[in-house]
């Protein structure tokens, strides 16, 4: 059974129907999760967003999201104003200087604004200007740094040579005191407020939802802004997968020795943080990739009951997630799928059922999921999800 | 006892000194390698460059590279008068767009032209033109395909979407007969010769080679372009490193159950291939990282004996890359180093030394190496190096 929590009666019944359709009884059944049917839709008034499970600070991040990505849509006026200081400089192209977590959203960037805006995309290599010392030649090309702290020094010099020249610079922080948001001429706030565990969760939301943003202004997309408005509902919707499920992922996940999450497409930065997420929470070496260099090599790790982490959605990437999945359950796999798509489901060992919402966000939905599981899998493997060994809130390369 | 087998007496006897000043004892002794001590010279005139020990079809490629190294100078002519129509064409960045083993070629182009031509590069996202149907406004961009078959799809679109606007394309092959040769405006032949063995190897270091070659014409920099005569006696020097050495770093690599590879910089490509190698050769996790990404999360999963695998030189990037080691051997892990520099080994479990060449050219010899060791790594896993599991050469991706 299948208890749905929602912000909103009308969420929670269209998720039931949804769901329902979706989820029909497993064709090889016998190893598979017995909740795929459902009967009862909890739509508790005084539920806040606040799982009453959230009792680690990690969680309570976690579970704050429907909030948090709220206070990017207050932010449209300004980024509405830098889209269109970006539009008068018509940039030829885009290049992103970010590290960890925020590389991450430098790949949903990539993908989102390569879609939607046609502008070729590169990521930056910062040890370029901070190990070898090089002034790249930027033109007129915009160069954007994502950081959480705003204090990376190889980010802050990366944009800071790139504002010498002739490019536009935009930072992308969640400090607008930050040594980042002085060396760029704009400075979007991802206003996710202070995030207190280690693991970037609520700032990684909201950075790719602030990239959305700018995205919808900057294409003038007003479906896409009306979907940014539905977020918070289609995120509380993720939170309300019931924690039997999200922890049998983990569990799957945790007996492993390593694992391998796959997404294509903008779920590529997904596989990617949700990699990221598990490794630096509970230690697993979890490696991220797209569906398609998976195929160049990687697949031949994929051995009989190798865990294996699936992001997907209804968009475009759904038919190539499907063949990706059946290719890695021929190799022996057992496989926890993160999707809004019924045809991920059939052949996962564990589902995660993510709301439908626009493909271009689903990678936000889908990674909140991710979150869960990898607090869980901390939790199973005894890790402190708070202070993971061996690392700090600020990593300050050069 | 070191035997050292060189093509020309005189590198064998440059190799001895350096090698001697190079190596000295372990200060701490008990657990490292007892070869590090170094008496004897061998210069075998009748002495191919292939080993009697190259009994596979992969291991006669691996030993093959010096000879196939070499073949790239003989395009030199052609490889400038590419580097002249690209000059003329004064691109404002590169794009560049390839998979697997090539990607990582991209990768080493990323930062050699950004070090040496000041010019932004930014990997391609083949999908965005394939899966969204995209065409991204390219405009005077350089667009480079490289791909050993040049029969990708993906790679073969993005290079014919790009040429369709007034990008300058240039395909980067082993085959010049090849629909990528063909969709390009230019063609830079690698003139590897037949690639026999699934794993690519002789193709990678040629792809490199000729990616340096393109890199001195464009910047004119006639030691880069001399630096590349000397590779083939490098690369001898790589191939003479004893197979009880490398027998060793497999050994130590396979006791895990995932592994880690690190470089920086220009290293950074060869810690991704290195990984990919031992991944398809061994089916082993392996993951490749920068030294600056690991210590944003990944740090967490090297714990006691989980092995690592470092790729460094004596170049810019040394300094970080020996602070890495540290940290990572302060978290208990067993490290392999392969480099050219002393201060690197003197914290190895097994090291794997490099003849000291320009930096620019060490990603290639070191990767010899690592070639080495994934193929002693698949023999140690009752792997077959020349098929490995569910891998065909030619990847067809879209």
């Amino acid at each position: 059974m299948l208890t749905f929590i929602a912000t909103h009666r009308k969420f929670a019944l269209t998720a039931q129907k949804t769901l329902t359709q979706t989820f029909v009884p497993s064709p090889t059944g016998t190893a598979r999760q017995s909740w795929l049917c459902m009967h009862q839709v909890y739509w508790p008034k005084e539920c806040s967003t606040r799982s009453p499970m959230a009792h680690t600070l990690l969680e309570q991040e976690i579970h704050s999201q429907p909030d948090t990505i709220r206070a990017v849509l207050s932010q449209s006026a300004h980024t509405a104003a830098v889209a269109a200081r970006i539009i008068t400089h018509d940039p030829y192209a885009v290049f992103i200087a970010a590290r960890g977590t925020s590389d991450n959203a430098a790949r949903y960037a990539q993908y989102l604004f390569g879609m939607m805006l046609q502008l070729p995309v590169g990521l930056a290599t910062p040890s370029l200007t901070t190990l070898y010392g090089v002034a790249l030649r930027f033109r007129q090309a915009l160069v954007l740094g994502i950081s959480q702290s705003g204090r990376s020094p190889d980010i802050c010099e990366y944009v800071a040579s790139a504002r010498r020249q002739s490019a536009l610079t935009v930072a992308i922080t969640n400090k607008p005191e930050s040594p980042l948001a002085q060396a760029a001429a704009y400075h979007l706030d991802i206003t996710a407020g202070i995030e207190q565990s280690v693991a970037a969760t609520k700032t990684y939301t909201n950075q790719l939802a602030t990239i959305a943003l700018l995205t919808g202004h900057l294409a003038g997309d007003g479906r896409l802004l009306d979907a940014l408005d539905e977020l918070p509902d289609v995120l509380a919707g993720v939170l309300a997968i019931p924690q039997a499920t999200i922890d049998a992922a983990a569990q799957l996940i945790a007996t492993g020795s390593a694992a391998m999450s796959i997404g294509r497409g903008l779920q590529y930065a997904t596989a990617l943080e949700a990699a990221l997420k598990i490794k630096e929470l509970s230690g697993l070496p979890v490696e991220g990739y797209s569906s398609a260099d998976v195929l160049h090599g990687p697949v031949t790790t994929v051995e009989r009951h190798f865990p294996v982490m699936l992001s997907g959605d209804t968009g475009v990437s759904h038919h190539d997630t499907a063949q990706l999945i059946e290719r890695v359950r021929a190799a022996g796999a057992r496989i926890v799928v993160a999707s809004s798509s019924r045809d991920h489901y059939s052949a996962a060992d564990v589902a995660l059922p993510i709301p439908v919402c626009d493909e271009r966000l689903a990678p936000i939905a889908t990674i909140v999921a991710w979150q869960r599981v990898a607090a869980a899998t901390a939790a199973s493997r005894g890790r402190d999800a708070n202070a993971p060994i061996g690392l700090n809130k600020v990593t300050e390369t050069r």
